[in-house]
């Protein structure tokens, strides 16, 4: 299970701040405590405080790998942001996202190809969030064919089925599991699959409980990674279960120890 | 989702006491307790204290049934015991269990059918539990024929795919929810599912955390029942929480407590 921590986003007032003050500690403090938890990349997000402009995603590239050896998920609808964050990345950068959009793709993978760098890609178009399982696959697969096409390896791209509030929509729940299912049944090789987890449960009662019963039921049909909140200890807990249940990872007594050394 | 409560089994200390010296109230204290927790099914073991006998199966479930309207599983493999259950029960019980081997069948499956019951169908012959997904399928379809040349209707049938503890059989776990992903789509219409849950964590640490993980992850494959402590309310919380992610509950903030009421 690949874990991409969300803490970095100037959504959250101490991150935002750190942003605006360009003061660099809060950043590299949850930089560190994510990779301690566990998370494998860590999604970078400017979120509302400052413009969303490529100095500002370039300075949170470095200020988060001066201090861990995680890559970055450029999280940014901005593609001279994406670019200028890849150009200073080291190693295999995440791009979140593209959409199935031919002009979002036109602009977005040939930055992947070029950079050998990992994307997110968002089973919808310009009409939004579909709402069956049928047409959330059919958009993933316009972009695992065009990623193909480009030569992007399929383990570089991540296909997101899109999960909306389960207070809002629930009936598009169980069609998300379905569309990971089928993604990675119709795709071979198939493409990884992952989830913005958060959204599951927003304004929910109940919120981590939700999280992470849905994140262990998407594991069971394939999924692969999520961007998540890395130090919610029950989150981690669950998933080091999962992968125990699914055989991926050898169980031992301390298991839930053994999950977040790796 | 149907829950089967484990815990009036004569294997605990205080329910096999209870048998031996026909002492009714503790089993009634735990048939009231786990039915108010969310069982609808109370599962009766009479256990190692005393002979497994026609007599104190026909005591059990009068104990029972004297005290809540739920009904019972018998769970024994003396048919004779069985018969006197079912003789004394009220509204359909359930019979733990028969296996594919065709003498069990011939002696349990009259009794479903005569007595209008429901069975547990282990996915296993005398060869024991099967390694793989293929050969539990194999087994559950034999039952499944069988059933059905007998007039049981689908929904009287529990397929149990037999889950091995994963410090021991670890690889064993993804092969049982493809087993309840298979049985759900070969059969039309299909039988219920059904785990054993403490099994998957016997002698494991973590067992509560194994336990629910685990059942949430069969939940997302098509499981419909479960044998399990329905006292654990975490277990609960995350039975509850997976049935709103199946659009199968309506998410209300109160969703946990709804969950119990039902």
């Amino acid at each position: 299970m690949i874990i991409i921590g969300e803490r970095i986003n100037g959504m959250f007032n101490d991150i935002g701040e750190a942003i605006k003050n360009e003061d660099p500690e809060p950043i590299q403090e949850w930089a560190v405590k994510q990779v301690e938890a566990g998370a494998d990349y860590l999604d970078a997000n400017v979120g509302p405080a400052v413009e969303d402009s490529p100095e500002v995603m370039k300075w949170l590239v470095e200020v988060i790998q001066d201090e861990v050896d995680a890559p970055v998920a450029l999280d940014t609808t901005n593609v001279d942001a994406i670019e200028a964050g890849l150009e200073v990345h080291e190693g295999s950068a995440m791009i979140n996202s593209t959409t199935a959009q031919p002009e979002k793709m036109e602009s977005i993978l040939p930055l992947v190809a070029e950079y050998d760098a990992n994307v997110i890609g968002l089973a919808m178009d310009k009409s939004g969030v579909p709402k069956d399982a049928e047409t959330r696959t059919a958009k993933a697969m316009e972009i695992i064919a065009n990623a193909d096409a480009r030569g992007i390896p399929m383990e570089n791209l991540f296909i997101d089925p899109l999960i909306l509030p389960v207070n809002v929509a629930q009936d598009h729940a169980p069609e998300v599991l379905e569309t990971i299912q089928r993604v990675k049944k119709l795709a071979d090789p198939a493409p990884n699959t992952v989830l913005g987890l958060s959204n599951v449960s927003q304004n929910c009662n109940n919120m981590k409980l939700i999280n992470r019963t849905f994140l262990v039921m998407a594991m069971a049909v394939g999924l692969d990674s999520v961007i998540a909140e890395a130090n919610d200890e029950d989150l981690i807990d669950a998933v080091a279960t999962a992968e125990i249940v699914l055989n991926n990872d050898v169980y031992c007594d301390s298991f839930l120890n053994q999950f977040r050394k790796k």
